[in-house]
């Protein structure tokens, strides 16, 4: 391992660092079976099936790292910081090292807050411009494609892409923040932060599905890590397991991985709050307070895609975003949604009718995030005719998006990735 | 009361709206004495001693109202949906009016998470370009003045300013946004939102003093509503009321108010994160870890503004960051700040050192935010000349800027503000 370059150096070793003790700060030196500690190892990394935490921080990065060892060394310098992380301990001051300061303490005295921190690789780490900068391309996943334009898209480039991609999680905002910042700061000189994106979810008093910021209950259909929905049903053919972890259908390398989707949508909320809701429940194909489809009183009945009125027109209207969405009208593609909503302050807009006045609008909206096992059979093909005849893209503007191809797990010494190197 | 002009209309009566019921959505009819509701009527409004909740949106919003009449129905109207938010019920359904449809949803099934809104008008409510439109500019406090223009100010102008200032804070970010979103909706066509500001604070493990983003705690000496610190020392000579609401020395409509100035300040966290910590702590003049002012062990110990080093050089450095606000070293001037961390995904930026590059920077830093019975004799004096000295300035940039007078809290039945309008 070459230390040499001081711009270039990362961290000497993913062993060196996780031995290391944390100096400057009195944190608990072990974190093992603490409460609010999720395990960083394991077959499937953290942050998919984990139980979706209250706060995210989303960032994708660009590559500067001149060659694939130093790929490998960022790898295993941010696995190894991760497991500091998630346990709630400081990346270490190295006094030897001028890039390696202590750890920037705002996680100090803090929860670990169920941290996780989940890694992605995009198509560009593979391939970019015809470049293969890594000795890469011939590994890359065919389920790895560049996501299509869609229609109405109106994406924003510094809002889009990216080589690598961290997410992290966490029940406290200043945690998964933190997370980001110190793996940001680690990786200086070898890679470059491209975008970043928070986003919270409400706090829900019980189990029930939560409501995103249109007030609708959402994730109703979704996918359940918790093994609690029973599958096998039109709506929800399959498990969790089998919709979103990579099987032998993936290359070895990403057997236990699974797909992410990333988009940021920005939902036209001051319009959007003053639709009467009956209007509101056309649209997304669903009774606003108990969240069951149109027609029906309890939330979880399935879907009825033929049920008709007296009139002859669909109860479940052919553009409402339920049934657009549902597996069963999308023969049986399933994704796993982990979203959050996101507030931003707000931007200049102009409105689109009468009296056109200029103002502000919210910068809020669905920081969409789903899992899959092969996107080209799940979020694309289901998008495609979504972005076509939604009745919601009134309302919706996609903004930002990603695709990353999320490796399984570390093992315990290992690092997120490695399969990719063997 | 005149229903004529639905464009212009608001809410009918602040009674009407108390007394109906909710429509549409089976919340709880009372929330007396319930848990996590902080009261809405009172001497003081809520939201400025109340112990801080996890999460803000801070609003700012112009007035289109086109008289006064019609600028009280507003106050009315807001006071009274803020008694149905903070208590966790929705707003009522109004078939009758076609501007007053069912509440957003988005808070339904939610504790009120301690809900508080905080209102407060800023100086052009007064007078605008010399317009007094509303009959108000005799009324106008004289501790109410513009701010002045700061060293270093980088202002955005659509980051500042405004008629009028809501706050809501909660210990739910999505009930804090339901809230503003819903006064927003009722004052449509007599308001529109200017600026919005979401902030966060990290979950705290104890009583102990948060850490801010730049990893050192915040908040040591400021005045403490709960009465737990000693006052009458030279950090702390005056209690929190005194600090605070505003006595003989005022107006009488703003007797039992405050006056709260915001800036909105990003800090360069990713040039911060790799700066070494010694040099940290002499930019903020405390010590990482315990928050003891520099040479100190404890964190309350005060300010020893005399001390030198063997060299005669400082050991509280003239420059730093808590030697400068302090009010040992202003005359006693005290403010009671009461801010928000906040987080918005990242913009452009170009390195101002070697290599020069360009890359993406943290959008994120502190929503400044405190109270004071005169500005006066408070923020402004103080901050003049941190904005020349300080050295952390080194890492902060002022974007945006507020300034409002926050009226004593309403009396049930009445409005916040009514005093201004007697």
């Amino acid at each position: 391992m070459k230390f040499g370059n001081s711009r270039r150096f990362f961290l000497g070793a993913a062993g060196g660092l996780a031995a290391a003790s944390g100096i400057g700060f009195p944190f608990r030196a072990s974190a093992a079976n603490r409460p609010g500690v999720e395990p960083f190892h394991g077959e499937h990394q953290a942050g998919i099936a984990t139980k979706q935490q209250k706060h995210t921080y989303l960032a994708a990065f660009d590559l500067m790292a001149k060659d694939r060892s130093e790929l490998i060394r960022l790898l295993q310098g941010w696995s190894a910081a991760s497991v500091r992380l998630t346990a709630g301990r400081p990346i270490p001051d190295r006094t030897s090292d001028e890039q390696l300061i202590a750890d920037g303490g705002s996680a100090q005295g803090l929860d670990p807050a169920r941290l996780t921190l989940t890694f992605g690789f995009g198509p560009t780490l593979f391939e970019r411009a015809g470049q293969d900068r890594f000795g890469l391309a011939a590994r890359r996943p065919a389920a790895l494609v560049e996501l299509p334009r869609f229609n109405g898209d109106q994406l924003e480039p510094a809002r889009c892409g990216g080589d690598l991609s961290v997410q992290a999680c966490a029940d406290d905002p200043q945690i998964a923040f933190h997370a980001i910042r110190e793996l940001a700061r680690l990786g200086y000189g070898s890679v470059r932060m491209r975008w970043g994106q928070a986003g919270f979810m409400p706090d829900t008093r019980s189990s029930g599905t939560g409501r995103n910021l249109m007030g609708f209950k959402d994730g109703t259909n979704n996918p359940d890590s918790s093994g609690s929905r029973r599958v096998g049903t039109p709506d929800m053919p399959r498990d969790f397991s089998e919709v979103v972890w990579v099987g032998n259908d993936g290359p070895a390398w990403m057997r236990g991985g699974s797909y992410m989707v990333t988009r940021r949508i920005r939902i036209a909320l001051e319009h959007w709050d003053r639709t009467p809701v009956d209007y509101q429940e056309e649209v997304v194909g669903r009774h606003k307070a108990s969240g069951a489809p149109l027609g029906q009183k309890n939330e979880f009945a399935p879907l009825d895609l033929a049920a008709i009125h007296a009139d002859g027109a669909p109860v479940l209207p052919e553009s409402s975003h339920a049934r657009l969405g549902s597996a069963v009208a999308n023969q049986g593609a399933q994704m796993f949604r982990r979203g959050y909503s996101y507030n931003e302050a707000s931007a200049v807009t102009a409105e689109r009718w009468p009296p056109w006045r200029q103002g502000m609008m919210f910068d809020a909206g669905l920081l969409f995030m789903a899992y899959q096992r092969d996107p080209r059979a799940a979020f694309i093909p289901v998008f495609e005719r979504m972005a076509k005849l939604d009745a919601i893209n009134q309302f919706t503007t996609h903004v930002g998006s990603g695709i990353f191809a999320c490796p399984p797990g570390a093992p315990p010494g290992g690092f997120v990735g490695q399969e990719l190197f063997t």
